[in-house]
């Protein structure tokens, strides 16, 4: 029987981050090393915690996005390394004070910092590393690049605040939801891509369309993310399927699907998620109620969308390797739904 | 029977903090707005905590250091009233995360942000406040200041993961507890007072200069801080009498009366301070002890020479309002102690 598979999901399934970190080898083996020196400190804490993040194999996509952004738009300097690093800096500063915030038992596979040294530490040494972050940023010199990654700090904070007021409220619209993974993820994404061409110097629109790329990915790797949590396998997604459910997020999955449900659907999600009474065989529940409302597969729907923009938002750029190592990076980043 | 009023003590009695408060007025007006303004947020949590911070009657004090060091070196722009704000924002930052680490249940005289909107909104906002601080920072444009004020969010940090470490271990020593203060206060005061010189575009000597003059102040302020805990009055300081004894913070008055007790006495501070048992009255035994030893006094004789040492630190400035105001602030900041 011959199945019609349409032409983006061919090609994503086909994506690979390969080329984007072969590309960007060399520089990143340098921002790893910038990395590894600034998360030293003769407090001890401070090194053991920051590596136990750093170490632990995340995959760096957001610093790999400035670097490949940097170099696409032809910038020989070497600010890209120090920016790259303060990028994957800000991040594992988000990680450690999310990890207390959501009380999180694992993070990237491994127990999480809060688990091990404490929240106290983690709410410490996310700040030991956000200032590094900017020390880090103020030796480049650029003060446009400053300008948007300490915009992006604020928005990121502010989204993670806006999570919290929309935790376990099953009211959330889908548009609460997308300005939520936008400020929370998709601002990052957009800062790491956009200081590539600025520290290039390259004209307004060029930024903008690095900018633009970078949002509509992290909207899309966002999505996926949410949908995975449902749908992944514990070993690849470093936490556990279902942890959004044990810790009373309200993500797209879960509001198409409650959205969609019946009388007894929505009261069990209420049950579940607003007064968080979780027992036994109830994420089997959620996952067939995902399933039987297709939010799962709706959910990657929307990532496909905003791929699709993150891609076109290339246009503009001649065809680079670069360029065609950053498109199949967002076909990849989709692709993660297996 | 005549007394004798050894000088420095005279001098520290009749100081106020009012000429410094009325000389930075205007400016002050200035950098409330811009505080006001940028703590605004549509994400509504976001204004009702740092409000309840910023609203709660801090004395704005590292903000003045940062207007007065400016104008005192004949500064006319007003780059000082963003980077006041940001020292401002700074601060605050540090004290909901503070909070959240000392599990700290007031908070200049409040209920702590953390109790009234938990610990998670604590984290978030503070991190919010920082990306904003920067923001503020970038658009002053003075890399150089940028580069201090986020070298000084690094160290204050560091300061509060080594207090962590030291907490409840009575081994400390003066020096470490030194080390302690200097990164988590008097990092942020020099950082205020330096950045003035550095708008002005002053040489090099003067900007040490303020530097050390904050750095100093800061090391008093906190050493007077420290002492005032266990010889203060509530309602002045905006806690309770014995919070640091019932955190099992090990500050200097401690430190003090620890090494010259003996061995029942130090059984007590075991008990008390590593264990974490405290008993009715315990509170009364340990200022019984504190005042034994004459641990409070030798606490405040430290904070006099590290404010003999920051008076001294603007000698090189000629003698003008601002100068004597910034020199009053040091005598008030020791007299805080009845």
């Amino acid at each position: 029987m011959g199945v019609v598979v349409p032409l983006e999901e061919s090609r994503e399934k086909a994506a690979s981050i390969g080329p984007l970190v072969e590309l960007t080898a060399a520089p990143m083996q340098r921002v790893n090393d910038i990395i590894l020196s600034n998360a030293g400190s003769n407090v001890d804490l401070i090194p053991q915690i920051a590596r136990h993040l750093i170490d632990s194999g995340g995959k760096r996509l957001r610093p790999m996005l400035t670097i490949a952004a940097a170099e696409m738009c032809g910038y020989e300097g070497s600010g890209h390394i120090s920016l790259a690093a303060s990028v994957e800096f800000m991040h594992t500063a988000t990680l450690l004070h999310d990890d207390v915030v959501d009380e999180s038992d694992t993070r990237r596979g491994k127990e999480a910092a809060r688990l091990l040294w404490g929240n106290q530490a983690s709410v410490l040494v996310g700040d030991y590393l956000l200032g590094k972050a900017f020390m880090m940023m103020v030796e480049v010199g650029s003060l446009e690049a400053l300008g948007i990654l300490s915009q992006a700090a604020s928005v990121i904070a502010e989204g993670e605040v806006m999570q919290l007021e929309a935790a376990q409220n099953l009211a959330t619209t889908e548009d609460e939801y997308l300005a939520v993974i936008q400020a929370k993820t998709a601002a990052l994404f957009s800062a790491a891509a956009e200081v590539g061409p600025v520290l290039a110097e390259r004209e307004r629109a060029e930024r903008a369309a690095l900018r633009s790329f970078g949002l509509n990915l992290g909207l899309a790797f966002q999505l996926i993310d949410d949908a995975l949590d449902y749908n992944g396998d514990a070993d690849d997604l470093g936490k556990d399927v279902g942890d959004d459910l044990r810790e009373g997020k309200v993500t797209l999955p879960v509001i198409l699907a409650y959205r969609r449900g019946d009388d007894d659907e929505r009261a069990f999600w209420r049950r579940v998620l607003e007064q968080g009474r979780i027992d036994d065989g109830d994420l089997e529940t959620a996952l067939a109620m995902l399933r039987a409302h297709e939010a799962i597969a709706d959910t990657v729907a929307r990532a496909r969308h905003y791929g699709a923009v993150s891609r076109e938002a290339l246009a503009p750029f001649p065809a680079t390797p670069h360029k065609e190592a950053l498109i199949e990076a967002v076909d990849f980043c989709i692709n993660r739904v297996s």
